[in-house]
């Protein structure tokens, strides 16, 4: 182990986060000796650095996999041409013990290296990529249960450095745990800026050459990527859409598809990355369905990981019941369709634009933090999960949809809303329920409870058949009473206001049908938590 | 004219309303002359009283009819047996000039009456019945604009007389001109008081006799009609119900049908009429949709004046598309599929139930005064109409629906609600625009703009071309701004804040794409007013 990575595996420790560990530099594995690299916290990402030839374009001819073992079992891995001679390779072991690699490529001197390193136990906090757990609900690789309360800052990662730093705190202060954005630059209302880095190389006359990445962009989004490892939030990250004007979204499908497997190369280590195909796929007139079902193929193929994988829609849904879909990705704010698609699919989904919290021309872009809030609560008591977006116009600035200010939905910046806070006292009612939960896998989270008088969802005990916790909520009913019908068992109640953020526990043990005198004001929440003998 | 009349039309003419004119008297009539009667004003109601037998069943056994006539025109009418020997036919004239009219019957002594009376000009404040007109709206005969902003009270009549009393009072003080409400008392949670008369003549066992109705419980019902005609209360009379213990909704069909006959032949005279054919017709168990289609055509046989008809439902929708319906008479909130069912009905549609505001322990009967105030807006720019009710329990009594409290729904009483004041506003506002459109048949209530960005209706000038004035409903939607896209000429523009009821009229003349700098609230409304040169 080398001084420097002794350096790095300090800094880890000491701060529980990190970027990319630099496991290798392209010197350590020249002469064909086996190389020696510093240790690798489990789904953390060791990276293999080689040089190789910089003439004639590396992007297109150059072939490289790598195969990492770990006794019988063999992981191949893509690698990918980063500029200036180098190649990498990326890895995120999954389990711990000692991986050995071996590279293969079409070019000799980047061929038959080997290596070695050892995975060790996860940084605090680290949990791994997340999965689906128990059909509807998504929980880490180590069985943490994990509830996507979303945001949505499409192009924050093409805005100028200050306001990325000042997205990434306001991130790290706020209650979501996912953030949905886009890999390439955005061209729309309210959104005329340059990007600080172009997608791929363009001549002097702003030509764009698909064949050849911009290795630095990609380089700035894998460092926001790993910014976001860092707080703990996931990369919902959309790697197609609409909104150009730099001839991304019209890229051939050859192009595309090298694109596709250039980000899957960089990417894939990363454990918190999601896989959007495209946001609004369906706006992207040059591309079919069938584009991205083979997208979707592609994803599959070349992700060693697995992430999960969907597609966001603006008006004709894919189909979500398609096996290589992990997960629906929704915008509409249709809650009552919710338990028909759950049921049809099988699957998570995410509501992942029910319209964003602002005051803008747009009709999506002007919903009442209250509304926003209410949204939220319906997507829980209808067993999915929703996403937060956020579009609140100065109005000292021009009300003009030519300029470019900074609204969070797109560009980042800071929170103005009323909803946040109400979403981080959601997301602490859901997470006391989920870490109840803990890793046992006959587990749910919230599950509707379509035919109910009010909405409501419940959970299950370990058995999978024992209602533990049932959450209610009102919507726009204010009765002064109602007789809740209880599962068998002892209960504890708890009336919540979701706007004032207020939880009071009513004193008693309830049971069996149980009358309770309520607020007779709208909006209200009731749960009631399951008593334990002794 | 007898000194009784006399003083009966003297009481009409100072108070400019009036029960029944008791136009004749059997005396009157007997001995084969020609009687003449006192003047009926047009749209008022003419009562003839004959003696006859009250041996046997006169209800089944004697048939009696009349046929008025002016001119060449005749108009048969069905009468009826009212108790005690009187027999009685009620007409309706709708035009004026010297009628006369001719009975006859299957007992001598009540045939070849004949009689005359002249019908003078509507009394002030009388319109004649309401109509279709223009497809999608209402209008009373004389060409006056209705827009029908309706309230639900289904048993009010079958309460003690005080509480009908303070009813009367608090219609007459409201903001609604149309009152849902059942022939029949009813049995229903939070309904178990017995009714101060019953349906039909019982025995000392109380057993009904279906072939016997009690005059005394039909003179009260219409008593009650009477008084809301006399305060412009349109009377939507709910002829069946499936709220029961007395066994009304479960007759033969046989009583069914001459209990039917009986109420049009009793109360078709009255203007403010509209029959409703049931409510949750759909819940009538021992009925079927064939049952009904028979009522309409009964009711469409043996209604001489030709009010409006429909039937309201639970979860099935009537065939509202079948020509013997004259409007919709919806069980939903379900603003979004008004466009569909306005273009396939070619109907006016009222939102009869979306339910209630309200403290109710049942999800129909508890909602905010807000969300009931958003669902009036909301029916109104879809080009439709929506009825109010409410539900509001005093948290002081007992909690408990075996109870009989008051509430407005089905009781009547008192008003509790912060929608009704709210309702009052958005009439004047839809009155203000109907009252230009006056009586010109061309032009027509608010359509609805089912394409638009934001919710909104206009209304069309005497051509049907030219667009008079529009009127958007932003609900949850709060731009701080927004471009209005108004059609060809010049328009005033005013901000209404629904809630708050406050109309801000914004400086300046408005043409083409207008920007409009707005309030960034939630639930807005904006206005548009064509206007005039000169």
């Amino acid at each position: 182990m080398s001084l420097m990575n002794r350096r790095e595996m300090l800094k880890l420790g000491s701060t529980g986060s990190l970027a990319i560990l630099t496991a290798g530099v392209s010197g350590a594995v020249s002469g064909g000796a086996e190389a020696a690299h510093a240790a690798v916290p489990q789904w953390e990402t060791f990276e293999l650095v080689l040089s190789g030839p910089s003439s004639g374009n590396p992007f297109t001819e150059v072939d490289l996999t790598a195969t990492f073992s770990l006794g019988h079992r063999t992981v191949t891995v893509d690698g990918f041409y980063d500029g200036a001679g180098k190649y990498k390779v990326r890895f995120m072991p999954d389990t711990t013990g000692d991986w050995t690699y071996t590279t293969s490529s079409n070019v000799p001197e980047l061929s038959g290296k080997t290596g070695r390193f050892p995975c060790v136990a996860a940084l605090a906090g680290a949990h791994g990529p997340v999965r689906v757990r128990n059909t509807h609900h998504f929980a880490y690789a180590d069985g943490t249960p994990f509830s996507p309360f979303g945001t949505t800052c499409y192009a924050w990662m093409h805005q100028g450095d200050d306001l990325q730093q000042q997205t990434l705190e306001s991130l790290r202060m706020g209650p979501f745990n996912k953030i949905r954005m886009c890999v390439f630059p955005k061209s729309y209302q309210y959104n005329h800026n340059e990007p600080p880095f172009y997608s791929f190389e363009r001549n002097l006359s702003g030509e764009h050459d698909f064949t050849r990445p911009n290795p630095a962009f990609f380089a700035h989004v894998e460092q926001r990527i790993a910014d976001l490892r860092a707080i703990g939030i996931e990369a919902d990250l959309i790697l197609f859409h609409p909104y150009d004007r730099w001839g991304y979204s019209t890229m051939s499908a050859e192009s595309d598809d090298r694109y596709l497997r250039y980000v899957l190369a960089r990417m894939s280590a990363y454990r918190n990355i999601w896989w959007s195909l495209a946001n609004e796929f369906d706006l992207m007139k040059t591309k079919s369905t069938q584009d991205f079902d083979r997208f979707f193929h592609i994803v599959e193929q070349h992700d060693p990981v697995g992430h999960l994988r969907s597609v966001h829609y603006s008006h004709v849904q894919y189909d979500y019941s398609h096996p290589w879909v992990t997960h629906a990705s929704l915008q509409t704010s249709n809650f009552e369709a919710a338990a028909g698609w759950l049921n049809a699919w099988q699957k998570p989904i995410c509501y992942d634009e029910v319209m964003y919290e602002g005051n803008l021309n747009s009709r999506w872009g002007n919903l009442s933090g209250e509304e926003m809030t209410r949204r939220f609560w319906l997507g829980i008591v209808a067993g999915c999960y929703v996403t937060h977006g956020e579009t609140y116009l100065d109005p000292s600035l021009p009300l003009d949809e030519n300029t470019t200010p900074t609204l969070w939905w797109s560009h980042g910046g800071k929170l103005h809303g009323t909803s946040p806070a109400r979403i981080a006292f959601l997301r602490k009612l859901v997470e006391e329920t989920a870490s109840e939960m803990g890793k046992d896998a006959k587990r749910t989270g919230f599950e509707a409870q379509p035919a109910a008088y009010y909405l409501n969802a419940s959970t299950v005990d370990a058995t999978g058949k024992v209602t533990e916790e049932i959450l209610y909520f009102m919507d726009f009913h204010q009765p002064i009473y109602y007789e809740f019908p209880l599962p068998e068992g002892r209960f504890a109640a708890e009336l919540i206001d979701p706007w004032e953020m207020e939880v009071s526990v009513l004193p008693g043990v309830f049971e069996g049908k149980t009358k309770l005198t309520l607020t007779g004001r709208p909006y209200q929440a009731v749960r009631f938590r399951r008593l334990r003998a002794g």
